[in-house]
C-alpha cells in the first residue's frame, strides 16, 4: 500500500509539471520514474501472490494416485473383513486434553486448532487414542474393530521415502479381557495376511513385549525412573548403529556405562522359540517377574504362531522398543526387506509398514473410575505401501484404468444430440456406465480416440440408418469390429461384452 | 494450585497447635477444617478431570451408523461411476490463503490452525475450492471427478437436524470448455438419480441462474455494489418469510422500498418451460443481457432434462440465490418433501439435501495468468440422508449386520484351542470370514449365543469324535439343522451355504 502511494505521489509531480509546462525532458524524465515504479508494484503484486500448493508434508492424490490407494485399502479391509470386525469412525480432531499425556515425547509433533473461541481441539496423531475414547466414552468393553482414516504429525516429512505429515493409518484392534496371546497371535496374522496378499516382497515381523524389556532394564541396573526414556534410545536401534545408542543412554541420559552395556548384550539376540528358551534360563532374567512372565507369555505367542503357520517371518528381537508410552505388553514392528545386491550377507531393511503391540491400560485413563480394558492393535502404515504399489506400477508400464465406464455413447453425423441424450439415459437408468463427449456435434475419429485414451471397451454409435432401423452400432474398440444391435437388446449385449473385463 | 498452598499452611497451623499442646477443641477444630480443605480440593480435583466427548457439532460413527453410512456412499458412488467420473482426495487442509476471500460472509466459519511455526493453514470448508486449487496447480483443464471427504464449517450444530461442524461431501463436478448446459443437465440428472435410489421420499430440484438473478436485480432498481449482499438476503428465502428478508434488505443493507417490492414480485414465481417463456417475453428482463442470456440457457436446459427424462422433479424458482460467491451460471439445490398429513395443501420442505451450480471463475483465481477453466458441480450433503436413514431403520426393527462373519469356528468340548487355530486358519487362507472366541474353553451354549447375537449363520464344530473321523460338524443357525462335512469339503459347502446371503 506504501508503493502505491508513492505511485499516486509520483503521478501528480507528472501532472503539476504538465500544467507548469516544464520542460519536456523534466517531464519525461519524471514520466519514465512513474512507470518504474508502476512496473515495481506490478512485479510485486505478483510476488504477493499467494503460492500455489498444498501444505508441507501433505499430497493431493489424483486419479491414478487413488486407483493404486484403492487397490492397496481393498486388500487391507478385506482382510479385517476376514477376521470379523466391525468398523468405526471418529471425528479428525478431538479436544485437546484427550490427547495430553498418551505420546510421551513425540506430543511435540500434534497439530493444534487456533483457539477461535469454545473448546481447544488438536489434530488426531493416531487412531488408537480416539479409539481408547470411544470405547471409554461408551462404556464398550469388548469390540473387534477396524479404522482406516487420516492422522496428523508435524514431523520432518520425506516424502519420497512415504512420510508425510497427513497420512492414512489403517488400524485393527481387539478390545477385552480374553486369554492370554489369543488376540495378539490374530493380529500378527493380520500382518502376515495383509503383506502377503499386497505382495510387496519379503517381510519380517519383530516381535518382543514391554514387560521383557522393562525386566530386561531392571536386571541390567536401569532406575526405574529412565525405563522409558531408556525404552525411547533403544527405539532409534533400528536406524542409528549401538554406539550412537549407547552414547545417547551414557552421555544424555545420564546411565552407567556398565548398565549400557549390559543392554547391548541383550539387544543383540533375536531369534525364535530357541531364544526365548534360552532367555527363560537367563539366571537374571528368569529372577525378575516382569521379565518372565513376557517370556512365558512369548512362548505361549510362538505355539499360537506356529499353528498358524507364520513363524518363519517372525523373529523375537529384543532390540524392538516401539516408541510410544502406552504399550503394556507384546509389540511388534514389520519391516520390508530388500536384497540389495546378491553380496550382502543379511538382508537391508527398507523400514516399517505396520506395528502395533497391547495397552491394557490406555482405556481406563479415559475412564471416570479407571476401569481398565485390555486392548491389543495393530496399524498398518500404508503410505510407504503406496510408494512401492506407485514405483511397481511405473516401472511395469500396466496402462491403470482410472474410471469403470463401459460404453461411450456416440454419434456418426451431426444433429444428434438429442438422440445421444436419449440413448445414454435409457443405459444409466439400466445400471451401465456410460459416458459422452459433451459436444453437440462432435467428431467420430474424437470420439474413438477419447476410448482410446480412457481405456472405454465400447463405443454405441447413432446415426440416421440405425434410428430408422431400430438399431445400434456397437463397436469394440480392442478389434475395431463392429455389429448392428436392435435397441431392446443393447443393454443385455453391452453386459455380456464387458462382463469379461 | 492455590488451594493446595491453603491446605499445607492449614496442616502446618495444626502441626503447630499439636506441639505447642494447644486445647485439644481449638486442635480439633482446625483439623476439621482442614479435612474440610481437603475434601474441597478432592472435589476440584474431580471436576478439573477432563470431559469424555467428542468436541462441539462432531460426532463418532459407531459400528452401525457405519453401515448405514457405508449404504449411503455405495449408492452415491455407483451413481458418480456410472457417470464416468475419476476420483481425487486432498489434503483436509489447505493453506490459509488459498481458502481466502472464496466463501464471502461464510469465511468466518473457517477453522483456522494454530501457527506452530511455518505455513498458516486452515481446514477445507467445502471440496470446491480445494478442487479449484488442484486443477490450477495441475494445469488440468479438462476432467470428471468425484471427491467424497470431511469439511469442517464453525457453524451452529443442529446435530438431530444433521446440521455438524464436521460433515461429509459427496461432490461430484465437471471441469472443461463444453458446449452449453450438457454437462449441467448431467449434474442434475445425477442428484436425480441419487435421491431416487436413496428412497428418501419425495423431493424437488430447484433451479435459478446467476446470470437471471443478477439481471433481476439490475431491473428491479438494485445498485451493482449491492448485487452480492441482496443474494445472501435472497436466500435466505427458504428460512425465513419474505417480510423478514425484505426489512433485511430495505433496514440493514439500505435497498429502497420499491426496489425491494419489486424484487418480492419476481422471487414468488417458480415453474417450468411456460415460466422461462414467459419471462423471455418479460418487457423488463428481456431487456437485460445477463438475464437474457441465463433465461436462453435455461430453456436449454429444460430441453435438455425433458429428454432425460426428469422434469417432473424440476423447478425453475426465482427465489433461488445459493449463498456462495463463486456461482456464476445455473444453480440448483435439492429439497426432501414431506407430506406431514395430508390437510395441508403444499408439501413441507424438509430441507436441502443436495446443492451445487457452475463456477467459471473460481479455477482462474489460481492460476497465475488468471486463465479460466469453466466448472459446473454439485454437491450431496449427506449427513441429513444419514438422519433419515438412521430413523428410518430404528422405526423399521430390520437387524442390520456390522461384521460379515461367515463362520463361526467352535468346540464341543475343552482342550481344543489348538484345533481350533488350525481350522481357523485353514479358513481364511481360502477367503472364508472367520471368527473364533478367545477363550481356552468356551461354552458351547456361548459360543452359539454369540452367533445368535451378531448374526453369524454359520458354526464349525470341532469335537473329539470329529477329528477322528475327519469331519467337521456345520451347524446352520436359523434352522439348528447339523450336517458332518468332510474337512477338504469344508470351504465349498461354506461357500454354496453363504451365497445365497
Amino acid at each position: 500500500m506504501a508503493e502505491e502511494a508513492a505511485v499516486r505521489a509520483q503521478a501528480e509531480t507528472v501532472r503539476r509539471l504538465k500544467q507548469d509546462k516544464a520542460d519536456p525532458d523534466e517531464i519525461a524524465k519524471e514520466v519514465a520514474k512513474l512507470l518504474d515504479m508502476k512496473a515495481q508494484l506490478g512485479a510485486d503484486e505478483g510476488k504477493h501472490k499467494f503460492v500455489l500448493k498444498t501444505p508441507k508434508g501433505t499430497r493431493d492424490f489424483g486419479p491414478k494416485e487413488m486407483a493404486i490407494r484403492e487397490r492397496a485399502f481393498k486388500a487391507i479391509i478385506s482382510c479385517f473383513k476376514r477376521h470379523g470386525a466391525e468398523v468405526i469412525d471418529t471425528p479428525v480432531f478431538e479436544l485437546k486434553e484427550t490427547l495430553t499425556g498418551k505420546y510421551g515425547e513425540d506430543s511435540k509433533l500434534i497439530y493444534d486448532l487456533k483457539d477461535q473461541g469454545g473448546e481447544l481441539l488438536s489434530l488426531r496423531y493416531d487412531l488408537t487414542v480416539p479409539f481408547a475414547r470411544y470405547l471409554a466414552m461408551n462404556k464398550i468393553t469388548n469390540i473387534k474393530r477396524y479404522h482406516i482414516a487420516k492422522v496428523y504429525r508435524r514431523d520432518n516429512p520425506a516424502m519420497t521415502r512415504g512420510r508425510y505429515r497427513e497420512f492414512y493409518q489403517c488400524d485393527f484392534d481387539i478390545a477385552g479381557q480374553f486369554d492370554p496371546m489369543i488376540p495378539d497371535a490374530e493380529c500378527l496374522k493380520i500382518v502376515h495376511e495383509i503383506l502377503s496378499d499386497l505382495e510387496l516382497g519379503d517381510f519380517v515381523i519383530k516381535v518382543n513385549d514391554r514387560r521383557i524389556l522393562d525386566g530386561m532394564f531392571a536386571v541390567c541396573g536401569v532406575p526405574d525412573s529412565k525405563f522409558r526414556t531408556i525404552c525411547s534410545s533403544v527405539d532409534k536401534l533400528d536406524k542409528v548403529p549401538w554406539e550412537e545408542v549407547r552414547s545417547e543412554m551414557v552421555g544424555e541420559k545420564g546411565l552407567s556405562p556398565e548398565a549400557a552395556d549390559r543392554i547391548g548384550e541383550y539387544v543383540q539376540l533375536h531369534g525364535g522359540l530357541d531364544l526365548i528358551e534360552r532367555l527363560l534360563q537367563d539366571p537374571k532374567l528368569s529372577q525378575n517377574k516382569q521379565a518372565k512372565e513376557g517370556l512365558g507369555d512369548m512362548k505361549l505367542l510362538f505355539e499360537y504362531l506356529t499353528l498358524f503357520g507364520i513363524t518363519g517371518k517372525i523373529s523375537f528381537d529384543l532390540s524392538l522398543a516401539r516408541g510410544l508410552d502406552y504399550y503394556t505388553g507384546v509389540i511388534f514392528e514389520a519391516v520390508l526387506l530388500q536384497q540389495e545386491n546378491e553380496h550382502v550377507e543379511e538382508p537391508v531393511s527398507v523400514g516399517s509398514v505396520a506395528g502395533g503391540g497391547r495397552y491394557d491400560g490406555l482405556v481406563g485413563m479415559f475412564d471416570p473410575k479407571g476401569r481398565k480394558v485390555p486392548c491389543v492393535g495393530v496399524s498398518i502404515g500404508i503410505e510407504r505401501i503406496f510408494s512401492i504399489l506407485e514405483q511397481r506400477l511405473e516401472a511395469s508400464e500396466e496402462k491403470i484404468r482410472t474410471t469403470e465406464t463401459q460404453v461411450l455413447v456416440a454419434s456418426a453425423q451431426k444433429k444428434l444430440l438429442e438422440e445421444r441424450l436419449k440413448l445414454i439415459a435409457e443405459l444409466w437408468s439400466a445400471g451401465i456406465k456410460a459416458e459422452m463427449l459433451y459436444k453437440k456435434n462432435p467428431k467420430l475419429l474424437n470420439q474413438l480416440q477419447y476410448c482410446e485414451d480412457t481405456g472405454i471397451p465400447l463405443v454405441a454409435i447413432v446415426g440416421e440408418q440405425e434410428l430408422k432401423d431400430g438399431v445400434v452400432k456397437l463397436r469394440i474398440v480392442a478389434t475395431r469390429e463392429e455389429v448392428n444391435v436392435r435397441r431392446e437388446s443393447l443393454v443385455e449385449e453391452i453386459r455380456i461384452r464387458t462382463s469379461q473385463c
